[in-house]
């Protein structure tokens, strides 16, 4: 893509085009320009708050981002979701089989659905996650949900680049041990207990309600909401829990905090690749330089290395730009 | 703990004492005195070959791994046995609910069951367990059994430290499906379709031997073993595979080519702890100078703390001997 290419779909992702999200997705995804297309997209985010939805699989995660996306369809905003897999090393449009379910909303030009997998390292996904995140707001989707596939470390770390954070659980699962157990009670915004037309739902939520009890007295109190997409039912209260949650957040000063710490994980994942490049640069240096390199101490190689390229000579081959 | 005090323990450790390599492995973990005791155990590691089990929750890989150790025990070999839970943040000695099924060895002198979890970033754990079965190894555990608790991406990345990977699945529960689509199927050497009592085992291992069969003709097949740890079947069928891999490994040079990927992953991620330190360092310094930096663009901030970091004054503070 030359200069002038993006420039191109950039004017024509102001005005909103979907065609021009999908093709600078995939610019970004490839590394193609990268940075030039996110520079200029930046200036025009930050503005929109982002809605995490995670749980595990099975939840019916996606079953709730499509009621919830007819929900701010019905208010007349634009859509924009990202799903991403940290397991799967597929990305694209909606190949995911979850996403078979979203299908209603595949030909509303109001919504946008992206996958998102990696074989890669997880700085990588969280990275690609954002600039995505970025492109769509910058598309004018106002409605930001980015879904993540399982409960694992991966789709923890995901889920710090939302504002609110919904964890989804069923009843008669043993999902809330599992929450405990993997870590997402802390995460959590708002509970969702889905699929509440199963037997086992109102205890599940006097369990969350209880292990929240023990958390003691905080300012923002995760409210658990029983739904079903089945009936219906819970969809208008979870949504007006999000606008509460997402006042919240501004009158409180913790979505400057939240932004900050974000900020500071996302320069480090930034920083992280630039650290990667070098590290590949060195290592094949030494390799070259060194038969049985295997027979060494792997912890005072790795010093050796990173003293290898703490050098100006280092630095000029490893920027963004290139 | 004072230099003469692991001297000490490390003279223990060396006649195979127990309390040695559990006071250890607390160190290293603990980050006291790491780098100092594992160059010590470093010369006297590299000789085992790491038995990789994984698979998805309730797979039973726990009672498989029980069932195994036993089968080791009455050949009079030492079993050492690391479970890795990287979505739990406990780490200690048998924490976990599975670890309750191997109790019976837990009065067994010659098995050692270490529990790891992490809310730690993934190169930790991967690092950790590496260190973690290097003592086992020093402390004369000949069988190394190396057990995930789930299937996710940080999964897959531990059992790179693994030179024989099994994977266990489930009839009749979809696992054929989650498998592929987690990527496991490229990791395994071995398959086992554990609770091979249940109705569907044949079939699951049908479809396994299709989806192998697509990959064409390789130098190595990966067999599909029926198991049942009830009925105590297929389980010397397992061992006598096992053995056939790893005799195929070494005749191949596959071994040592294994090796040579992990050596290199292994610097890497000692490598990025330096990088982790010295980005802490920099990033800290900006902060103090700079009121506003959550304004800047993350991407350029980003090379801005790279160039900051790339001196001899940085390079300093840095150092795994701190």
């Amino acid at each position: 893509m030359k200069t002038h290419d993006y420039e191109l779909w950039l004017e024509r992702l102001w005005k909103g085009e979907r065609r021009a999200a999908a093709r600078l997705i995939s610019q970004v995804e490839n590394n193609r320009g990268r940075i030039e297309i996110m520079c200029q997209i930046l200036p025009r985010t930050g503005q929109r708050m982002i809605l995490g939805i995670t749980g595990p699989p099975g939840a019916g995660k996606s079953s709730l981002v499509g009621a919830m996306t007819h929900l701010y369809r019905d208010q007349k905003e634009k859509v924009g979701i990202v799903a991403v897999d940290p397991s799967s090393p597929y990305s694209g449009g909606a190949i995911l089989g979850d996403r078979i379910r979203m299908q209603s909303h595949s030909t509303d030009p109001g919504v946008f659905i992206r996958s998102m997998g990696t074989r890669g390292h997880l700085g990588g996904v969280a990275r690609s996650t954002g600039d995505v995140l970025r492109i769509l707001e910058a598309a004018g989707y106002e409605r930001l949900l980015l879904e993540t596939v399982g409960v694992g470390q991966s789709e923890l770390e995901i889920m710090e680049l939302a504002d609110t954070v919904i964890v989804v659980l069923n009843p008669g699962t043993g999902d809330g041990i599992q929450a405990i157990k993997a870590g997402i009670m802390e995460i959590a915004d708002i509970f969702v207990v889905n699929k509440a037309d199963l037997p086992g739902a109102e205890h599940l939520k006097n369990d969350i309600e209880m292990v929240l009890g023990l958390n003691g007295e905080k300012p923002w109190r995760p409210p658990v909401i029983l739904t079903s997409v089945l009936d219906q039912r819970g969809l208008s209260e979870l949504r007006d829990q999000i606008a509460l949650h997402q006042n919240y957040l501004i009158q409180s000063g913790k979505n400057l905090l939240r932004r900050k710490q974000a900020f500071a994980q996302e320069v480090w994942y930034h920083w992280e690749e630039l650290a990667r490049q070098s590290f590949a640069i060195a290592w094949e240096n030494l390799r070259d330089a060194e038969k049985d390199l295997e027979q060494e101490n792997p912890y005072r190689l790795a010093e050796k290395v990173w003293a290898s390229i703490v050098t100006e000579e280092t630095v000029k081959h490893v920027s963004f730009s290139k």
